[in-house]
């Protein structure tokens, strides 16, 4: 496979073929601010999901997991402020009334609207505000509607995250569209995160599926704030066949060119989630190489990067290299601890697992940057993965000592 | 079995019979802070000890792990200031030198001497210190050396950590004393902490580990302070049969009574880990009852108290339960969360899975007490368990983004 060219797009989740979006506010979050998103096909699309591993799963993912085993969907339905979670068996009943709600409005079936929300838990829902929010976004939904879609998604975001790209696929232009929210109580396998994929390219729910959970394996499930997994992470991606391309099939190059640019949408939304940790200053990228097993890799990667008192060391501009290891080593990786070398940036700070004589000054350096490169290299096999965390600073402890208030 | 009467008394890890101790300043952490630690039996002993899960290890946990496999030991030696861990080879010939110095001064073999280590990882041990620091703690070797001993292996902890209790063994007074330390990177399995216990009962070392293991199962493996496993955690017990109590045998009346007397002496010392939390303000007790199973008990329990959003919530007093049952269910456990009862101290939160109406102020003032109290009543079992953690905090932070320098 050749290398593959990505062309970055404006329109985030709208940007595909035949899809529209948009996002208003309904008074669910505060006054003002958008909390209801909606995004729509003009068509029917193959529709694919991940899901909370939480065993307390909010009433929409609930649903969600039903009308997405169908393969088919045609819109979703968004809201913030609130999570719909815990709240009994109201809570679903809210969940399907918002879909009906949509569903009736647009003139679609109610099973082919799949529904998220996103917020406090525990608190029943507004539902005469989402209702009303609900039908003032299909009057509002266009092709522009992209990025009022990805605010009205956010909660404690700081920025909003939206991505594109379109590439070809056998002479045909394929759009593959995105949105997410992140913020805290993120952490691999799902945790309060949600992310929407939109793509016009023709590929039926089974392929979408596999290439979604490769993406997401190498991108959302690799970020953590702080370890958290929430009642309501989901990821839904729908694919409308819009570009025309001759339909995907598993392991063919088409299907190797899409799972590759929908892995760069998510890992480019990953990366924007870790960054905009709550309280976060710093993005930090920690690369394991030449790990024995995939398994290894991702799990000292992740370790790494949600080490509390890693994450307070950078934040304090510390290159406390122990912590790396002591994390690496309590992960659940299997390696050996005397062949180990570990780089900041460009800095070697240990090697065959012990200190070496580094320049304090350059290594602070490192820990200035934006983002923190931290590479681990085991030296025991030839497998590799990358896990993405921010700092951990005053901000956090502030933002999540008062977010009900 | 009849209620067990235990008194407190004085004296810290050299209460039991024929037990000295000692703690002294050497230099290694800062001047005029105690940090050679020395504890001696005057008999040979059984000996036990429980370690590290992390992968990497430090040398004194590799040394004592091979040491304590004999099932005797008569003498313990202790630095803080330095983990003596990913120091290569040099750092186990460190930790061997420390333990023959300790031998040859004290008149004992070096296999019968172990040795722990606390600190800041890969940096060499500046053993003219250490070594000097050991002579003089063997001079000032007494009976009434508890107190030096658990101040000389205190880290970032604020307070000092003893504790002894006398009861009665079959018409003799056994004593089990103790002292231990922690603060940050305390997390079940073993994370930074140091716990040594010494008691005159007349114990084999098989069942003195079996003993060991239970106490250290429902203490030091229940407290969290920020889920990091650190390299150096190490729980020692000595047992030089003093007492002159028939022999302890697995079973026996008196082997219970001994059990439940050392978990009381371990679990004091993990409650007082957890509220010397690094910037702690609070200690959270998370209770669980009426599990399915033990095992679902005790990953729920340590699951809530490690929650860095729920130790965030804490610290600003927000009653917000979400993140309790949210915690629950990533855990690990299967429950039915439909089936859940949630309590804050005396105020019932949730029931069912969801929320109840209740009187902010009162929940306020629950977060307001030095111990807050978790209850989480799954309605399912007949089993439970208990964890202890702390608020997460500015000082947390600020702590450990500065450890080194």
């Amino acid at each position: 496979m050749s290398e593959l060219k990505f062309e970055i797009i404006p329109g985030g989740v709208a940007a595909a073929g035949g899809f529209m979006a948009s996002g208003v506010s309904a008074g669910v979050k505060y006054i003002g601010k958008k909390d209801i998103a909606l995004v729509y096909s003009h068509c029917e699309a193959a529709a694919a999901g991940v899901f909370t591993t939480n065993v307390v799963k909010a009433a929409p993912v609930l649903l969600d997991m039903e009308r997405v085993a169908s393969g088919k969907a045609r819109a979703l339905v968004i809201n913030s402020g609130n999570a719909n979670a815990c709240n009994g068996p109201g809570g679903m009943e809210d969940a399907m009334a918002m879909t009906a709600e949509a569903a009736g409005l647009l003139g679609i079936t109610v099973e082919s609207v799949l529904v998220c929300s996103t917020g406090v838990i525990g608190q029943p829902m507004p539902m005469d505000k989402v209702l009303a929010g609900i039908r003032e976004a299909v009057a509002a939904l266009g092709p522009d509607g992209g990025r009022d879609a990805a605010e009205a998604i956010m909660t404690t975001d700081l920025d909003l995250k939206e991505y594109a790209v379109s590439f070809n696929l056998d002479g045909k232009a394929v759009t593959v569209g995105a949105m997410a929210k992140g913020s805290g109580m993120i952490h691999p396998n799902m945790a309060t995160m949600l992310g929407f994929i939109t793509t016009d390219a023709a590929i039926d729910s089974g392929c979408l599926k596999e290439c979604l959970t490769y993406a997401v394996d190498r991108s959302f499930n690799m970020v953590t704030v702080d370890g958290d997994t929430s009642t309501n992470d989901t990821v839904l991606a729908l694919a409308n066949g819009m570009a025309g391309n001759r339909a995907i099939t598993s392991g063919d190059e088409g299907f190797l060119i899409f799972r590759e640019a929908l892995t760069n949408v998510c890992v480019h939304l990953a990366k924007a989630l870790a960054r905009d940790g709550e309280g976060a200053t710093k993005l930090i990228e920690v690369t394991v190489v030449n790990a024995p097993t995939d398994h290894d890799a991702r799990l000292a990667a992740r370790s790494v990067a949600s080490s509390s008192l890693f994450k307070a060391a950078v934040f304090g501009k510390d290159a406390n290299w122990g912590r790396i290891i002591c994390a690496a080593g309590y992960s659940g990786a299997q390696f050996n601890p005397g062949a180990v070398d570990i780089y900041l940036g460009g800095v070697q700070v240990a090697g065959n697992g012990s200190g070496l004589a580094f320049d304090e000054e350059t290594a602070a350096r490192v820990l200035e940057e934006d983002t923190v490169q931290v590479r681990i290299d085991m030296k025991e096999g030839s497998h590799g993965a990358c896990a993405w965390g921010c700092d951990l600073t005053y901000e956090y402890v502030k933002i999540n000592g008062s977010y009900r208030t």
